[in-house]
């Protein structure tokens, strides 16, 4: 298959081939496409920084223009990119990639439209007795390597960090994720032919399939980058953000969470079924692989509390696992659960393999008292990206809070409590530790589900992510990372951006 | 001398002594001042997190009640902090010390204070629909690292990092710069009374006065801290970068700008003598030691720009330099000059100490074809931090453009024209590079000289600062830096903080 650089599809000056699969049965699907030399990385560089000098002469309608068409195009094809990501990763067209993800990434694409069109990204402070201004302009050319779990919504050159770079006028090189690369090629054809009809330069909009851990982290490293937005795993950003760093090139990492959720006793008491049931829905959606999918839950023991840990091992039992992503995911998933276990968790079901076709793994239910994790939390520190989750279970209150105050920056933080107010007192203490461990703190509801408002943080503190003033999602917020600060200290009156001119109101 | 740590003056546990001097006569001052151990650093992490547990209780007006105070004891001590600073730095009482930096420092304080009142920088989204609220938080402890070249307006106790990290309510680990210890204490001192005056936590302000190297990186690489501010050198900037990054603690840093300055040829013909004027004013000021000075400036070859070079040199020649902040950094800018002669610069005038008392260095103007710029830009990309600056003179346009797309990130940038338009087609191509390259862009307009307003941007791209997106002066904006995003989703209203509640406006 070709690549996309330097406004064109072309053959890839290629090192290799690979394959992706199906997860529902583990064959391999029959299209190659191709792992790119650093030749190709390096075109792709230099029109890309080509690119962002002519993008800036772009009005902001074109570049709002572009994004709506790609939407629009991407609604009309919606039945072919659905069954063409199903095929790739054995998520459901219905509910999930027709309906649900495709609809969020397109209105996210219009979102970033309205962003790019109202300008409010610009950020335009305007001292006009001193003569000087100020607002955001373009960061530079944008790397994207998109995840594996969100074929469209978080996709190279598609996704929330695509739709917010484009929106302030950067290109994008979007490197696929090669467990969906037809998807992606799928993708960058029409933005591809979105560039073109919009007349943005046509090497707006870059994708190559797949690349070296080498030459990814030299990508990473290279000086014509403006910034790095990158989602998946911790091992993998770390990498990055190595090389990242030493460059100098900002790095957007969105690399692993715990996302703990913390049960109150009162409530407990009440809502033990009910509880349990969320619970297990926000764990096995998408199989477990959600970033924000708690992995950790905290409780006080109680005979609710045992109530609660049987329905959910009920449940899990009573269902059958949908398949993973690969085979590789399982792996790892698997290594976590008995690294898990090594350390001193009870297996209260599932850790082993599913039956049935494809990649399964039964939901797993670890169990450990808070004592244990208090002693050793860095080996309880540890992501099982899928459908596990352990319960941390506290003798008492001054355990519950000790072992919270262990937690590492996440995603999200949640709290369940009783309506009536008797877990009041334990929440106002629990409540401040989750509040700097978490970009978000939720009450009596699952942090699986993120919704796209001005007003989200997808984000948090290290190692969440690596900054923790920054949201993936959210528009315009979101744009600000693909931004960089630009003053004009007595700059001519013609010689400003128009949005700059006149008297505005002082700072 | 005694360290402040966990809101009281101690001994400290030190490794050994340090004493400053006085470079206005190279000799030392005799007050001793220890490097802490290790002991003394950790200590001062686990107050500062405790802290900053406590300060998130604290209301806004007392955090606006102690920058205040802070403020008007540091003008009731105007006489003494001054002859203070001006032992240890040999910088002027006036103008400057008395009358310039410490107004502009107790001004950054008061606007701090303005901030923390209104809080503004809080950046409030209410999406009442949805549930969704978010804002901005204190990011944790801040290790703030000032620089040798501002005793007040940049001081780890009293600059604008400081200023800036507890506006958003983050208690702040000063460390000394070793140049000015006294005046630091003197400045601890009067913040350590504020703090207990206004009420806040006893450990909000801290400071040590210097530390090992390897201290150093140890701390900025702590989980305990939120985040670091350092105002230096690239040198040691890129190394507390090293520690930092690895640790996934944001670090803000100020470190290297060589702040071009391009000349066009028709104003060149008008003014060769008054801009000639306004370098040599902007590249002595401080003895040429501001962040801002200009290092490099850019020209068309002809017979006024021969006058302005000679202007400039006779003006060099013409003045006695003021001594530099130390016999270091006097060493360090001759190894600089040699440096860029030895790789082809023509030394013009100057290139060598100058005679006087204390660490005086000769009015340095160094010359240089623009075609050997081109050939060999890494090696004359090189600051020269005091009164040094480079002509690159340019045979045509082309060759100034060419040469101008070379540099790297700076600080500054700055265009002078002739006010008849007859620069202007030079200027469309000059200024979109520089724009690119320069944090604030400037027309007919001397870099030096920071104004302390909200739509100023103190920072710029890699290397002159570690982000392009913020700014390290400007109230609210600087603030920015040591917050952290927070998303409240789906908590009960009573549980929000005041700022939060009710319906505001969607997104």
């Amino acid at each position: 298959m070709d690549v996309l650089i330097d406004g064109a599809w072309r053959a890839a000056d290629a090192e290799s081939e690979f394959y992706a699969e199906s997860p529902a049965t583990g064959e391999r699907l029959d299209r190659a496409f191709p792992v790119s030399r650093w030749n190709d990385c390096d075109a792709a560089l230099t029109a890309a920084a080509d690119a962002a000098v002519e993008l800036e002469k772009a009005a902001p309608e074109q570049i709002a223009d572009f994004l709506e068409l790609y939407a629009a195009a991407l609604d009309a094809s919606a039945e072919k990119l659905a069954q063409a990501a199903h095929e790739e990763t054995a998520l459901a067209v219905s509910p999930r990639l027709k309906d649900v993800e495709l609809p969020r990434t397109t209105d996210q694409l219009r979102q970033a439209a309205r962003a790019a069109r109202e300008q409010s990204w610009r950020q335009v402070r305007i001292d006009a007795q001193r003569n000087i201004r100020s607002c955001r302009g373009p960061i530079g050319p944008v790397l994207v390597m998109g995840p594996n779990n969100f074929p469209f919504a978080y996709n190279a050159v598609s996704g929330g960090d695509f739709a917010a770079a484009m929106a302030a006028g950067n290109p994008v090189i979007g490197k696929a994720h090669p467990l969906h690369p037809y998807t992606t090629m799928l993708l960058a054809q029409e933005a591809h032919k979105a560039v073109l009809a919009s007349g943005l330069p046509p090497a707006t909009v870059q994708m190559i399939y797949h690349v070296s851990v080498e030459n990814g982290l030299k990508l990473a490293g290279d000086p014509r980058l403006g910034a790095i937005g990158f989602t998946g795993s911790k091992g993998a950003g770390l990498e990055l953000k190595r090389a990242a760093d030493a460059a100098g090139n900002p790095i957007y990492l969105e690399m692993s969470s715990l996302n703990p959720v913390v049960f109150l006793p009162h409530g407990m008491e009440e809502h033990a079924g009910q509880w349990a049931n969320q619970l297990a829905e926000s764990c096995t959606a998408g199989a477990g692989q959600f970033c924000t999918r708690p992995n950790l839950v905290f409780l006080l023991g109680s005979g609710a509390a045992e109530k609660f840990l049987q329905e959910l091992k009920g449940i899990f039992e009573g269902r059958t696992p949908a398949p993973m992503l690969s085979g590789a995911g399982r792996e790892r998933l698997h290594a976590s659960v008995r690294a898990l276990r090594k350390a001193g968790a009870e297996c209260v079901t599932g850790g082993e393999f599913a039956p049935g076709s494809g990649y399964r793994y039964a939901g797993t239910l670890l169990r450990l008292p808070a004592e244990r994790f208090i002693a050793g939390a860095r080996e309880f520190l540890r992501e099982a990206f899928g459908n596990e989750v352990m319960a941390v279970v506290a003798a008492n209150e001054a355990e519950l809070v000790e072992a919270l105050e262990l937690l590492e920056g996440s995603l999200t933080g949640s709290i369940y409590s009783s309506e009536s107010g008797s877990d009041e007192a334990l929440c106002e203490q629990v409540a401040p530790i989750l509040r700097r461990k978490a970009g978000r703190l939720l009450n009596d509801k699952m942090p699986t589900g993120v919704a796209v408002t001005a007003a989200m943080n997808h984000g948090g503190p290290y190692p969440a992510t690596g900054h923790p003033g920054f949201t993936a999602v959210g528009l315009p917020p979101a744009i600000e990372r693909f931004t960089a600060l630009r003053c004009y200290d007595n700059v001519r009156e013609h010689r400003l951006p128009a949005f700059l001119r006149g008297s505005g109101t002082a700072g």
